[in-house]
């Protein structure tokens, strides 16, 4: 079985795995990233943890995910608000001039979803639509073992679309995007707004919900409803075989996954209500869908 | 250069033609298609037309394009309400055992994307979004020379997508639907309920438009914004290099495409904004692309 090394590179830690074919996390490594003492100590950085890897020259590439948009044909971030100076920086070639294999970069949200594509829920669907549902809202388009990263890697930037247009802005995304109304952070706003001072997180809204309380029920209903419309969009304009959906918030999947199916069903042309809605299951998605860039893009 | 039949099959007329691999059009025959005699009249009907096409012997394949959803795996539509007894009825396989070569069937605005990606002004780009803004407002997805279907053939119904959840329901759309709301059907009601029974077509709104009525030049704003805000949402999902836009509506480009332009960039990210957004050039992209199918699909 082949072997790829991965990178799971965040503003805070870094992780370095070596990876089987079929998902398995054979050896994993993580520090601190680094990101506050500038670009080339970063690198330096991965590359002693690449080089403490048992083996590590049997394996067929390095896979990167990083957190912003990637020109995946350039191999370069083509943001980055998290790792400061690594906008257009193009450390994926001296990666692979010292390691002498193949290097490829992508954003953590497409890393994930390609992970739960090829060796997650959606293994052997053609068209796997991956979104995180976390304190933030991103997506991934997997078509048949390949992420579409788009012209400029902004292909799954769901966050920033409208479900409502009549609310109200609250930072770079739109006025009523998704995010700002079904993310986790929104969750906690609107608990707040509701409930009071006693919600400092989504989870306390969630754990309120579970208890029975009728208006976190109501925000939760509402926040299943909002994501339903976004996902709409997706089903337009992919028509996927199946939505996978990770991230924290999914810890309460008892609580809205089968409202937020009935929502999708009934925003949705009747052919297309045979869909799939599944959590996702890798318990490392990130770490994971890194290390099988190589096998999806080699 | 390589040869293919196409077959533009709608629920009053039904076109053969045989293409050159440029898109050029060699040889075209157009007749009723006679919907309302059984499907089986329609085939024999469409057999007729092929074997009368010129040496189409020497053509590579067929492919038709169709006024429905089609499942582009089993070669079927899946939904047929302008060709009663369509859905779901292989008439593909009756062709290519009678004529001996490939049959691609493909919804009839996927051909039309094809073609403009493929010999139109798509031609280059990796990612091309086509929308259709006629009568109705329809979608294609074609990546490298590809057209993605979805699961069920529904992958480009954005006519679907809820550009404000606020409006009211007009048919089986969603309220708020970009179809129901920036359409031509939708230009031509908003236009009677603000200007009164003197506008019959979104023609008439476009006139007045034209002339400098205040009023009608608003609803063609609303317009633009209301499709710029669905162009967003394809644009975050795929981030495509290029959206091309045909249909009817568009003989009014220099009325909207500005404000149309100038709308979707508000609605993006900084990253986004360089897409290019363009009318389509092709005078026949139903036929071409319906031809093309053999060359994307063999």
């Amino acid at each position: 079985m082949e072997k790829y090394l991965g990178i799971d590179l965040g503003g805070t830690n870094v992780r370095v795995a070596k990876v089987l074919e079929n998902g398995e996390i054979i050896e994993d490594i993580k520090r601190p990233s680094l990101a506050e003492k500038g670009k080339e100590a970063v690198v330096s950085n991965i590359i002693e943890m690449l080089k403490s890897i048992k083996d590590y020259k049997e394996c067929q590439g390095i896979g990167i995910g990083v957190p912003g948009p990637v020109d995946t044909k350039r191999n370069v971030m083509t943001m980055s608000s998290n790792l400061p100076g690594f906008a257009f920086y193009n450390f994926a070639d001296t990666l692979s001039d010292i390691f002498k294999m193949p290097v490829y970069l992508d954003n953590d949200a497409n890393a994930a979803g390609l992970a739960e594509a090829l060796v997650g829920v959606g293994k052997g669907h053609s068209i796997v639509y991956y979104i995180t549902h976390s304190t933030g809202i991103g997506g991934a388009l997997v078509i048949d073992g390949k992420v579409l990263s788009g012209k400029n890697g902004y292909a799954g930037e769901i966050g920033n679309l409208i479900i409502d247009r009549d609310r109200q802005k609250y930072n770079h995304l739109n006025a009523g995007a998704v995010e700002t109304e079904a993310g986790g952070l929104a969750i906690a706003r609107i608990g707040k707004e509701i409930l009071g001072d006693k919600i400092q997180s989504a989870k306390d809204v969630i754990d309120l919900a579970y208890s029975g309380d009728s208006k976190a029920l109501k925000i939760i209903d509402d926040m299943a409803y909002d994501l339903a419309v976004a996902m709409s969009y997706i089903g337009h304009v992919v028509d996927p075989d199946i939505f996978v959906i990770g991230g924290g918030i999914t810890n309460a999947d008892d609580l809205y996954f089968g409202k937020l199916a009935d929502y999708y069903r009934s925003l949705v042309h009747d052919g297309m209500k045979d869909v799939l809605i599944k959590k996702a299951i890798l318990k490392e998605p990130g770490i994971t869908g890194a290390a099988l860039l190589t096998k999806s893009r080699r």
